[in-house]
């Protein structure tokens, strides 16, 4: 019998905690064959060099494509989505896969779906039918439309893609892989991590024996002219804080450079003496980091989902996770340096937390590997009613 | 006040048909502007120069963008989407348009779609809402999914969008600008034209005095490798039936060269003495040549559109048009020699087929353009349930 | 001792002609290991599909790039290249070749040049050092400045290019590889093959039993807008003479329609009773019509290389083979009716001419071979004073 | 009288202060019009932001072209450059400049060439003709062969455009505009300018009362690997020499992100007391630093050039400048950290050099538009011999 050929894109770091166990089960899945394209953020090392994780993980990379132009505005996001288009067409054309893997609602990911659609090959997505603000909320339904299969991540995600008119035959609930992780990081007790001998990082130097706040604040792509503007309200409220604090950079995205350049201003002109700035790490020692932290402050959707499941407390600023399905441990504020503070000195004074299993159980990996093996894989649909 | 900058993209032929009267009645409206871009294979010789008909009729054409990748294959479909989406952004950069109107399902469109929304501005989407088989309809809802006003052709259509998610605010049944043109034409009645004389057109001499055809046949682009195949059924039942025809070549797709090689073949070894062929006709001539026609054969949109206003029996032929809502003109055949023919046959001995009003009472120019003058342009939504 | 890896692209069924040898030679030899790419025209239908043909001869293809942009204009022309530049360099950073080769002066071939160059490839350009007018002087010029290793086709070229800058280590003579497919035909007697039989082509059925004339006429591409005219004054000429002709269709190129629609025009028509068209030949095939034939009339370079090994009468109309290195066999007539029939009647008269070994021993392929594996490849350089 | 419109591409900052003058002068000329396109690096914030000072400068933008992929490697470059082509194709179509204008050899600037010449625009050549190391060597000379007037900045120069092959007719020594800026600012004796308190950058407060050395580094382009140790020699030198010292950070290219890393880590780990880090200067300003300064050290074109006329004295690194015509200012030197201490220690001893005239003697703003406003422009042309 001939493996199924599943070929998966990653295109940006974030993406990779979100697919990694799914990923690690494809290849170890008797029926189906991993073929791994890593592309566009994901080799870049201003945002973090994820193609190493991802090699130092064990995973043979098939293809890399370059494909972000420069450029501090949403013109550049457009382009670097079209030539993703022209590159990634290739590279299934090549490839010949039998299905094609989109990830989620970054909005490279449209590229990898467009690619595969228009050539026949059967698209499956993994986590749609979710809510946000921004392109990303256009980007992730426009997905589901181009797609064939829909592996989502949540009941409530479920029903959203059936009533986005998908045949419920290929729309499964396996949970979102990022869990899979969190359940691994929850379960283990003895690991032996110091983030600044292992990372560096730049800034101060760390006391972190009294607890201490994890920072990842992203641009949002919709007022992207205030970025700088937004992350200067939480390096505020962090310095004010006094906390030590682990600050991560951002991922690429128009606007990307304003937040970039806010940290810097900051950084040369008040010295925050409680902060320590990180580029990347992987995804296991970010998890224990955030395990042991007392509160996640930004409005990554790590908030959301491992937090929820692994029950961190978290300050989740602006729309940037709009609607999404959230847990008790999260607490939504404006950007605004004052409730900022607040919201996470309430939250640091309420102690344990429950896991709540809303994005899966943890086996999220397997449940995908498993849907690819044993569903129909079909290129064509008509919209169900 | 400043007047709202409407960008139209026009990128095939059959599409200007589908928005001719609203770009006239956007012309003319006291609050609006016209920016119009032609594109992909609006602009090619091979594909009927509709760039030319459109400077006959009288607009002026702000940006010129050649897009069309050959190759008959769906890579180079994909890949002209991904060049279009790079090209377009220039241009809207450069146009600053305050919304942008994507027409339709064809594949390229999408290019158009992700061109304004990936760079906030407000999205029009025409035509939405409808069902179809193939690409197309991945494409069509895809659009949708990332456009923020809906101006759909039916009560139908609009359903089906605000099923899709969207609200209702921004959906608008306006009617397809088609019906605009054949209203027109079923209203005049002292129409003067001979298309062999204007047009010429290759093949035979007709004797159209007792009564002709039309074909129209497209590639399906989810079965492309057998295009040439399918056109070859529908010229032996046309060549059979004897009665004079006249035939129109296809528009640019993946699998077009299986259909052009298809009728080239036919002529060549077998010279069919009653069908001659054309590359284009005028929107205007091309109307009046099928009002006074016996029967449309084909898989075109306008048996199902334009020919239910106009009253003219359609034999639509395979899956193209596939739940897309028609009238009782219409009669649905498998690609099969005998089968077209013998509903051919059925057709023309039927007479006064009663004009229906599915998509528009023939005014939808101007209620387009009324909408896109008074409906909010918002660029950013997200899902209504 | 690992093989060099030598990666040579292909973009047009002529290029194929001028390489076909070498490729061999390189496949077989010891020290060496083919990457084949074939790109652009030489991959479509329409300009005869040449990818069957390389195919078929056996060669293994690395990859197939898709790069011509369809417009009957020289910014498609452009735009093809700029494509091919990025399509090209995916291919190479992929392939990791050790030395890339391009071959003589299409448009496109700087594609190849700037992919190679750019990534710190040893280039290597065949056939450069002529003269010719058009584009193509500029390109292969700028080939030469791109390239680090000259495989020239004639002493003249050599010199030419030397006094370009270039260091004579490492511009070698090799002869052209066409001349060894003209050697092999020329020593062939019994070569059974019937053109119309085996390739059909379309128009009259020709008597050629007392002798025929091969047309191949290319538009120039800096007067592609009198490409029609061009045509119409040679199938004038053709079809007054009455002789039997076999005529080849033009390689893509901005004006290539020109010269198609010219042809189209003429044969619906006059529909000349003396002419037959064809799309393509196997270089073989084509050669040995040649050898037969009375008469090679156009602008193709193989009038002014084969046809001068072969000893074949050729009238070549216009500039595009300006101050090409020309045996006795050539009479250079402009766009005129007239003059062309006049050269034609003349040429046809005389008979026994000798072939001359300007353009190589009809052993180049093994030179190229032998050059590719023994000369020190290097990818930086400076002009020599 | 029609006016010639004149078409600029301004790509990278350097760039500009090698056309400046010639850009008003062509502004103010009276048969010439200007139409002014900044791509490429001159439109990024992380290159110095170029296109901010042009504005300030009071020239008008035509087309702003997104081009720069990102990606620390070769691909990137010929991918960038491919894009480049694609782009300023369209914007030279839809310009219709009489003439286009490429500057000197940075690899993005035959994506200028390619765009004007495939066109059919006559295309005019600034600063060919030259000698160095570097693929910029390569695109240099591909430029010449690409162009149809050169505009050269020596003598020297116009021999070897000559001796290249080109019509003496078309070949101009017009010297180097960035000489007029420099003549300016060497006439200038009450210029009024605190860099620290205009432009503030990074890192030590300097006291330069007893002067200061300007540094300037960018990577080779065929040693991008080394590039990050290669500026560590130069900060080892610089840091231990303790002089205080301006640095200006590298332009774009392969590479650039090595040194920026090697920068970044010396002032993480080092923090040297005598240095501080700038991005960008307007040229003014950079002359007027530099001619107040006791060396200019690194691999800058401007020690070759400006610092000539000035009479500034130069420690030149490495072979990016390699045979560039030089006076007696410039000593070169490797990338050893001891050889360049001792070669700064050396030069400052001297006083009083003289300044030498190699690139023109400081109007070459207005002879390049005389050259432009009364040469023919051609658009095609022959190997002269």
């Amino acid at each position: 019998m001939n493996k199924r050929k599943i070929c998966a894109v990653v295109t940006a770091r974030p993406s990779y905690s979100r697919i990694k166990t799914a990923l690690k089960a494809i290849q170890e899945h008797p029926k189906l064959e991993l073929q791994l394209v890593v592309a566009g953020s994901a080799l870049l090392g201003r945002y973090g060099n994820a193609v190493k994780v991802i090699e130092k993980d064990g995973f043979t990379i098939n293809e890399k494509v370059f494909m972000v132009l420069e450029g501090e505005n949403p013109t550049a996001m457009a382009k670097t989505t079209g030539l993703g288009v022209m590159e990634l067409s290739n590279v299934f054309y090549n490839l010949k896969p039998d299905a094609v893997i989109t990830i989620a609602d970054r909005f490279e990911t449209i590229a990898t779906s467009i690619a595969a659609a228009y050539q026949n090959i059967p698209l499956v997505h993994i986590q749609g039918g979710e809510v946000t603000g921004n392109i990303d909320e256009k980007v992730r339904h426009a997905n589901t439309k181009l797609a064939d299969l829909h592996l989502v991540a949540s009941e409530d995600a479920r029903d959203r893609v059936i009533k986005l008119g998908e045949d419920p035959t290929y729309v499964i609930n396996t949970g979102c892989p990022s869990i899979d992780i969190a359940k691994e990081v929850l379960d283990t007790n003895d690991y032996n991590f110091n983030p600044i001998e292992k990372y560096g990082g730049v800034g101060a130097n760390l006391d972190i024996s009294n607890g201490y706040l994890v920072v990842m604040q992203h641009p949002e792509t919709n007022r992207y002219e205030s970025a700088r503007e937004d992350v200067l309200c939480t390096l505020k409220a962090i310095h004010e804080l006094n906390i030590p604090t682990f600050w991560f950079w951002p991922n690429v995205d128009a606007g990307s450079d304003g937040t970039s350049n806010g940290i810097r201003y900051y950084r040369e002109n008040f010295n925050p003496e409680n902060i320590r700035f990180f580029k990347n790490m992987e995804p296991n020692d970010f998890l224990h980091l955030l395990k042991n932290s007392d509160c996640l402050v930004g409005n990554s959707s790590v908030g959301i989902r491992e937090c929820s499941f692994i029950g961190v407390p978290t300050v989740n600023i602006g729309t940037r996770q709009n609607r999404r399905k959230r847990g008790k441990n999260v607490v939504d504020v404006d950007y605004d340096t004052n409730e900022i503070k607040k919201a996470i000195q309430e939250r640091i004074s309420q102690k344990g937390l429950l896991s709540e299993h809303i994005y899966g159980e943890g086996n999220s990996g397997k449940q995908i590997a498993e849907a690819l093996a044993n569903t129909a894989l079909i290129a064509h649909k008509t919209i169900m009613y």
